[in-house]
């Protein structure tokens, strides 16, 4: 009487983003399944799937089939003539949680689990998490739920462990062109034989992640034994976390995240920690770029936030530093992930480059080798400084790209940038005085990027430069007419830069 | 060079619950479209509709086709050959109007109108609806905003007038059974020449609500045009509001609050009133359940939120009366569509029924009476008892079932419950001192309600009856031999009814 109906797998050509199965309206029927249902999938007894249900004719896929779009069916293991078990599924006790959190009450560590479990699983659908999401936005999570909430989301997916310390250097960031600062940090701090896995997510709201602009010159998707086998060959990696199974529930979350352009605190500190704790890490660096226009704006804000990822990593046991850096305008002069990968292979191999990129990742070098004692308290950045100019650590960034299947032998022009392009020239002369962040992620976001990789923005002045009439500021890059199109709509109304000079009227 | 791609529609042999279009992997390169993005669709001129978006191998749907799901094309009035445009959109300005939401900011008129535009023609999918629902519950919504989400949820859509004044009752509901009151009280009013065009939606959180309980009998996707006839033949329905296009926001963000199970009182007030803003309503008659597991506990919790809404019906000048009625068990005997139709045509019948039907219904009744000045004030309730004793209401709810396409002489025994069932019997000898309303819900959802209309649970007892061990408590109805199954599992570990008797313990 309560055995669930077995049903026959059929892929479909088609790719979809959600979990999606069809199946036809006399099998609905016969597993009182509807529209609004989720369905259980279960392949004898292994992991549960959970799908939402699309109800076609007859004639599509027959009684007892349930189709599946192939890209789906190959990431869950399922294939052609697989005989699943299908049960409509019930999520009530995790949409009781969130509507308790809703409504501003305190989850224990056991209903952080089981939400996690049917996040991870893929019970809960997407209106599920956008609730639970927009929940931590509106209400929070005071310092256990973060903790358990940064637990449960490293527990339920794969935990790597090494046989020698591991470090890593991770930046909160939401300030534009931030993404490549790790692409000469790492390789440096590798260069002094720290071992770093690094790993990162796509972006969210920003045009590029550091996992969209590593992927210009070289595969990201890396599996947990190829990051094994980087840590002895190479010293490290940086690798995109999606194939790793790493926090799971992050990679959901980050998703709707990117949809709702939320990115609340306490999911935001869970999300990164979390993933920290799953590879593994003992040691890690966290970047909290301040200023106006980036996710943090004031130095007090700052510290009540690092003081929140300082109270999580002690818990956790990994020893950690915080770095308030200024995030007031963007890093280095380039903005989405070809543009970005451009510019950090050429500070690489020129041994200097733009100081809000130089310093900055050397200052993150320097905290590593504190932390990791290789350098005593205030001497790391001489060090790192030194190591930087030796040219090393080009060297271990070619070995990193090589063992990453890209071309080691890449030059800066052969990453090429997108085919339309746009200049926005200065209207009057002056110096610069401001460079709106906001303005220029949402132009580059406009022009395609991150999805677009050679789409983005090229500055041509930064905070201080003197500019005269009609000197190029800026230069929008896309793939598509339509997006250069819109996008440079967008940077002729929105004001990117602003210019100073001393006359300010002139009458008549 | 921004002219937007023109695809030839192709329709599909699918049902889906959102829209949602199948495009092939070269169509959406051309487009620009991702699996992340919302397609805005037009045909010629007409209003945008929005797509989330699969994405077929080749063999599909061709190049420059887009497949839509049959359903959908045919409630957009798109079918095979039509050529539209399609763009992928951008809705950031209204998830920054949900953002700004969530972190407890005011919305003003304009960004309140902005928001329900993307939601009405649906180029804000379910990630935001469900984060706008969230905000609401979280953070809540003062005064002027909700006069403003009920106007601009009422004129976003098709708004009615009629050239006599027209009256209507509405039930916030929460309690179980309570969807069949109307189903006397309407006719009873009808039955003194008062005009109520009645409209409701399904149940969002409940076993039943009107609309699917008098779906048993008749027709209730009633044409505006339909309701305007029946008004003049008839003096009034009982009809859902799915078809007519008032409010459209609301049945979007009714189907979001029901996966949710959230109700946030800002949009519960606004989703109530904008349809009778729209519906043309004069005179409304607002019924609030009180009592333990209701929606509303107390009474004092009930008359701040009477408040509220007569705050806003004095805006929107619709003369207005709250009645504050016992919710504290549910609504006479019976709990799901067909159980709760088949209960109201006997009490219609009879001249008689349960008191918690029969009075709750002839109190609304007396308060329509005395709003459109048929009776002074306490003196509606003889006058309401009187007709109903006379039978005419009977005579006029079958004019109403004969109008909306059904059987007028339908007897009670031909509403057919569902097949399976099983009868939960008293533990031991006492007088019911409690019913569980939300245990009753639970367990009527489980069964199947509202979907499957022959599913629910029948009471045998209600509080003050005296029950002797082994006699029944209650019966679970359901279509399904597993659902059945589950809501059977739930009947015997909740506790539904609590059964006082005087000794407490007997040692040894």
């Amino acid at each position: 009487m309560t055995s669930s109906p077995r049903l026959t797998v059929r892929t479909l050509d088609f790719s979809a983003q959600e979990n999606l199965c069809v199946i036809n309206e006399e099998t609905a029927k016969k597993i009182g399944a509807t529209l609004e249902s989720r369905l259980m999938i279960r392949l004898d007894n292994l992991k549960a799937y959970y799908f939402g249900v699309i109800i076609s004719g007859k004639g599509f896929v027959n009684k007892d089939e349930i189709g599946i779009p192939r890209d789906i069916a190959q990431a869950l293991g399922l294939k052609d003539g697989d005989n699943v078990n299908a049960t409509p599924v019930n999520v009530s006790e995790s949409i009781e949680i969130i509507r308790n959190k809703l409504k501003g009450k305190k989850l224990s560590r056991e209903e952080i689990s089981k939400l996690i479990r049917d996040v991870v699983n893929g019970a809960l659908d997407e209106a599920g998490i956008a609730a639970f999401l927009s929940a931590q936005e509106a209400v929070g999570m005071d310092d256990d739920e973060l903790y358990y909430l940064t637990l449960e989301m490293a527990t339920q997916g794969t935990v790597l462990s090494h046989p020698y310390p591991v470090y890593d250097e991770h930046s909160i960031g939401g300030v534009p062109g931030n993404s490549k600062v790790a692409l000469v940090a790492v390789p440096t701090a590798i260069a002094f034989g720290i071992k770093i896995p690094k790993t990162s997510s796509r972006a969210i709201v920003s045009p590029s992640g550091t996992a969209d602009t590593m992927e210009v010159l070289a595969r990201v998707d890396l599996t947990a034994d190829e990051i094994k086998e980087a840590l002895v060959k190479v010293g490290g990696t940086l690798a995109w976390t999606g194939r790793l199974n790493l926090s799971p529930a992050d990679d959901i979350f980050v998703r709707t995240e990117r949809k709702l352009r939320i990115d609340p605190e306490s999911q935001m500190i869970a999300s990164i920690l979390s993933k920290k704790v799953a590879m593994g890490v003992s040691g890690l660096v966290i970047d909290i770029p301040t200023g106006e226009g980036a996710k943090v704006s004031t130095i007090n804000e700052a510290e009540r936030l690092a003081s929140r990822f300082l109270m999580v990593t002690n818990k956790l046991k990994i020893s950690s530093k915080v770095l308030i850096t200024f995030g007031g305008e963007p890093i280095g002069f380039t903005v989405g992930p070809a543009l970005e990968a451009r510019e950090a292979l050429e500070t690489l191999m020129k041994r200097s480059g733009p100081p809000s990129l130089v310093h900055k990742a050397l200052s993150i070098v320097a905290a590593l080798l504190e932390l990791s004692r290789k350098a005593n308290y205030g001497e790391g950045l001489n060090l790192a400084k030194s190591m930087f100019e030796s040219g090393k650590p080009e060297l271990v960034f070619r070995k990193m790209i090589e063992f990453q299947g890209g071309n080691p032998e890449v030059k800066p022009e052969d990453i090429s940038l997108a085919e339309f392009s746009y200049t926005i020239k200065a209207p009057f002369s002056g110096a610069v005085t401001k460079i709106n962040n906001n303005a220029v992620n949402i132009i580059a976001r406009a022009a395609g990027a991150p999805f677009d990789k050679k789409a983005g923005v090229m500055l041509h002045a930064k905070i201080g430069y003197r500019v005269n009439q009609g000197d190029p500021l800026l230069t929008i890059y896309s793939s598509s007419a339509n997006n250069l199109n819109k996008a440079r709509e967008l940077g002729e109304s929105l004001a990117v830069f602003e210019i100073g000079h001393m006359v300010l009227k002139s009458i008549p």
